[in-house]
């Protein structure tokens, strides 16, 4: 049986990979996305699912509007010098018929967790105000929950945004603070290991001859994404942010060092507002997990995600392909 | 000419080593020692240092008591679990006649920098209050200071004192803001190298062995200090923490990437204070100084501390051989 998982996501040129990636993973079964502000506002988000959903002819998704601002301030207008100003790199996807659902992406949460009690599995890989709406209207979700999967954070690594946050918590640090001290089993994401997992140009042209519409789309969208990178990396490339998150959550990639250590997110509003505080003192001789600790904070994988994200991106068939095949 | 030197310390284990090796140091002159609260409370550091210098025949040096208490907030008590009780690992070194000038250390450090004028080169090994109070009593002060050079933070390590914060620190946050913030040019020797330049046994073993009694109470000393070390690294072994920020002072230790960023302290009251930010974005490729920064952040130094560490502390000699030369 496949395992039942809700992806919360501000879809951007790195959520649409990891979306991709989710569609080609025979491991999981994606029952639910709901969209909140980060990248771009939450409606246009929403908009970039639905069209990439209607790629891959899998509308039978159900996708919410979520969140457009955080918990405390109002959306800031997103990311277009890093996404484009439609979040996916302004490439042009067609419109399609299908829409949002009318419940919110709290209330889709909710409801998806009761439907599949103790087995839902989330992935979050935008800034984390849904799930936090999620939890303050039933505190008795975590309960529900088998495991929830957060790209964000830096622990050992300079922030994307200020010196030392990472922009899915700097985004809302008061509803990412609400995630990690709920009881229920965190795997943190962080920039440690998202930005050693590049995605470069070869594979990327490759991804724009891909069988598969959403794979090509991808790769197309990853054009206006490589040039913001080459800032970091001294060539057009690509970190894998959200991608790794999903991979990691479905366990195509395998954490290598990813010790459960202590998490509080900064929540002033002095200069290390919206850092991940990870407790990672005394693990200079290995990974050593903390009691009591429910956060696990990914430092390290195994082996590199581009080879892994590159297989199934380019095994997904056409859908007209796989209509002829039946 | 010799480079003339105040020393502003916490007399603590690895202050002992700093003093003894700016001791044995011909490049710089220790013009005045100031003592401030830390490891131990600041008589009792002073007391440490006085009995040091009486052992080393320096009684000439002039030693002023400073702060006890941190801007804000008072003395917790420092760290007799690093440190011992006595702050030198609980060796017994005999009392001399010798006191405390009655300057306390901010007018001493003070008087020096105008005796000085624009040569007085600063080296902070505790809690940089003695600083900021010399500040505040003249803000002309950082013009007439060539350079400083402070043991403390953590830039992309973990803290010691709390997951993000280095003890120098964070005993005075505030203090620590105002001396990055001033317009002298601070090296900032953190805990990212700090704790990667080790002394070990054998080592140790020859500093108890040396011909001068300063370098022998230095080893002894060390014995308690090890102990503490062993949780971080699996063995007896040491940190050599204000002995390095020393070594690069005086410039036997040449940092090898060091790039100038800005640097902010925490100093709200939440899970950050006493951070040091240290905004080291953008320099994957390789150190990048940052227009306007005056806070020189040392990642990594050229080469181990140790081994130099230790041929300047076996060439001090026995003060009554020196005199027996003479």
């Amino acid at each position: 049986m496949t395992r039942p998982v809700y992806l919360d996501c501000d879809t951007g040129v790195d959520d649409s990979m990891a979306l991709a990636y989710l569609l080609a993973s025979p491991e999981i079964e994606l029952v639910g996305i709901g969209g909140v502000h980060g990248n771009v506002s939450a409606a246009q988000g929403v908009q970039n699912t639905l069209r990439l959903l209607a790629l891959a002819e899998r509308t039978d998704i159900p996708v919410a509007v979520g969140a457009n601002d955080p918990l405390v301030g109002e959306f800031a207008g997103g990311a277009p010098h890093v996404h484009g100003a439609n979040g996916i790199g302004n490439i042009e996807i067609a419109e399609t018929g299908a829409g949002p659902i009318d419940e919110d992406a709290a209330e889709l949460l909710l409801r998806l967790a009761r439907e599949h009690e103790g087995a839902l599995e989330i992935i979050a890989v935008g800034p984390l105000t849904n799930l936090a709406l999620a939890l303050e209207r039933d505190p008795e979700l975590p309960g529900r929950v088998a495991q929830v999967t957060v790209m964000g954070g830096a622990a050992l690594v300079p922030g994307n945004i200020t010196p030392v946050a990472e922009a899915n918590i700097a985004h809302d640090p008061e509803a990412a603070q609400a995630v990690v001290t709920a009881s229920w089993p965190v795997t943190l994401v962080p920039l440690d290991t998202t930005l050693a997992n590049v995605l470069d140009e070869a594979d990327r042209e490759r991804l724009c001859a891909a069988e598969a519409p959403i794979a090509r789309a991808v790769g197309a969208a990853l054009d206006y994404y490589f040039d913001f990178y080459v800032a970091e990396y001294g060539r057009r490339c690509s970190a894998l942010h959200d991608p790794l998150a999903a991979a990691i959550a479905v366990g195509g990639m395998l954490p290598r060092t990813a010790p459960a250590v202590p998490v509080e997110v900064d929540v002033t509003d002095g200069p290390g507002r919206g850092q991940t505080v990870c407790d990672l003192r005394g693990q200079r001789l290995g990974p050593v997990d903390r009691e009591g600790a429910t956060v696990r904070v990914v430092l390290e994988t195994e082996g590199a995600l581009a080879p892994h994200m590159m297989e199934r991106l380019l095994a997904l068939r056409a859908p007209d392909a796989e209509a002829n095949v039946a």
